[in-house]
């Protein structure tokens, strides 16, 4: 199984070395990834600057290529210019923190495993919930779990799954839940402050609010200490609300 | 009506100048724009970094708030700190290209309407299918028209239009087309160069492929010379292959 990784939060984050460790056993692994930290860039590309990309080493070994962009710059230029075709994988991560329910929206990790859908490659993207992260193993484990069952199964064409480990030791983990995006949002502020030379400038900051507290969302599972996996795609169109406007009385009207 | 109006190319983009003048005549708006363009960042958002928010000019006039940030940060800041209330609607553009399709993941533009949307806010995102735009008033009276028509029907929370409009005069204008959003992919590639001291550089470049040859999607509607209007939301879930999953047998087992 040929097996392209990226992630966001660097090419030197001990999360994405993990991952490639545990891939390493079941496949052909190559590594690009940003050579800078990119958290919450979302699906950003690079097209108004050129890229670069260097050989990383780690432990003395050749690692894996680092792109001077964004996740989503990496998967693409994994398959166009260093694999130069279509793994049978990509897995982005281990990202260190939560990309459950509406963080999915801000993701660079979530972007890099939606580049690889929207080229017809299926994709995971992995991610355990605290930024200190600390437990990799079982979202290691559990990425070359569900990389060998979509290697069976199949996956459709443009759908990847996100997958949130909650970051507790692994006997602690109450095993897989098969769970839909939930909805969470942030009671965000800006917060001021004044410069040494008299300047406002603002930080963001704020509280993340979960608005599910259901086990079939991603976020309530994994606060359940459950593994959360959501089948996730990049068709946006609200149905719903398609239909609704079917009452609009708005086609092929002129303004 | 209070509409808060932001975009991606920029407050100096003469899209959200001409956005800026028609949504005046129906409403009291707030500009609150990046400080330079923000094509293509998807849906970045600044935490690592402090913002700053300047005033800006235009014709000696006081037009809008300039944030050096991404197009979701200015929706963000824009509600937060600067009207400290949620406006009635979120209006981001008109963006110089095309958001149809595929291209919605990719947009700034889009991604400050959705971050409206996160927040409950309704929002409607609206582009012209040319980045040499320069027929801009149909757009501008097709954002003032749903802006009205949202006010009288409302919008599911969590939803957005997504609205492309062919950039051509307005007597070509087909009229409205409610429609999905369509799937388009890009045959891309990194055009390698060498720099004057001997180093590799990649440019990103690749042609548009369109997969859908139908009016109920938005891409071949505005290729038909229609506006195409794409509801979408943030629920990224795909139900499909959720159903499908669930004949893994994945649920609660231990890895």
């Amino acid at each position: 199984m040929k097996i392209l990784i990226s992630n966001d939060d660097g090419i030197s984050s001990p999360g994405i070395y993990a991952l490639a460790q545990e891939l390493k056993k079941i496949g052909d692994v190559t590594v690009v990834a940003p050579l800078t930290e990119q958290s919450a860039v979302g699906h950003a590309i690079t097209m108004k600057s050129p890229l670069r990309v260097t050989k990383y080493e780690k432990n003395n070994e050749f690692f894996g290529y680092a792109v001077d962009g964004t996740p989503a710059d990496c998967v693409k230029m994994g398959v166009r210019n260093i694999l130069q075709m279509n793994p049978d994988i990509v897995v982005s991560g281990i990202n260190h923190g939560s990309n459950a329910a509406t963080a999915v929206i801000y993701s660079g990790t979530v972007s890099a495993a939606r580049e690889a859908a929207i080229m017809d490659i299926p994709a995971i993207a992995v991610s355990i919930t605290s930024h200190d992260a600390s437990h990799f193993s079982y979202a290691a484990k559990t990425a070359a779990y569900f990389c060998k069952l979509i290697a069976e199964k199949g996956l459709k064409k443009g759908s990847l799954l996100n997958i949130n480990v909650p970051d507790i030791p692994d006997d602690q983990i109450k095993g897989i839940r098969l769970t839909k995006q939930g909805r969470t949002k942030w009671d965000d502020k800006y917060e001021k402050r004044v410069d040494p030379y008299g300047q406002d400038y603002f930080w963001l900051t704020g509280e993340l609010v979960r608005l599910d507290y259901d086990m079939s969302y991603d976020q309530f599972a994994v606060d359940n200490n459950f593994v959360a996996v959501a089948p996730i795609h990049f068709d946006l169109t609200d149905n719903d609300t398609y239909n609704e406007m079917g009452g609009w009385n708005i086609q092929d009207i002129k303004i």
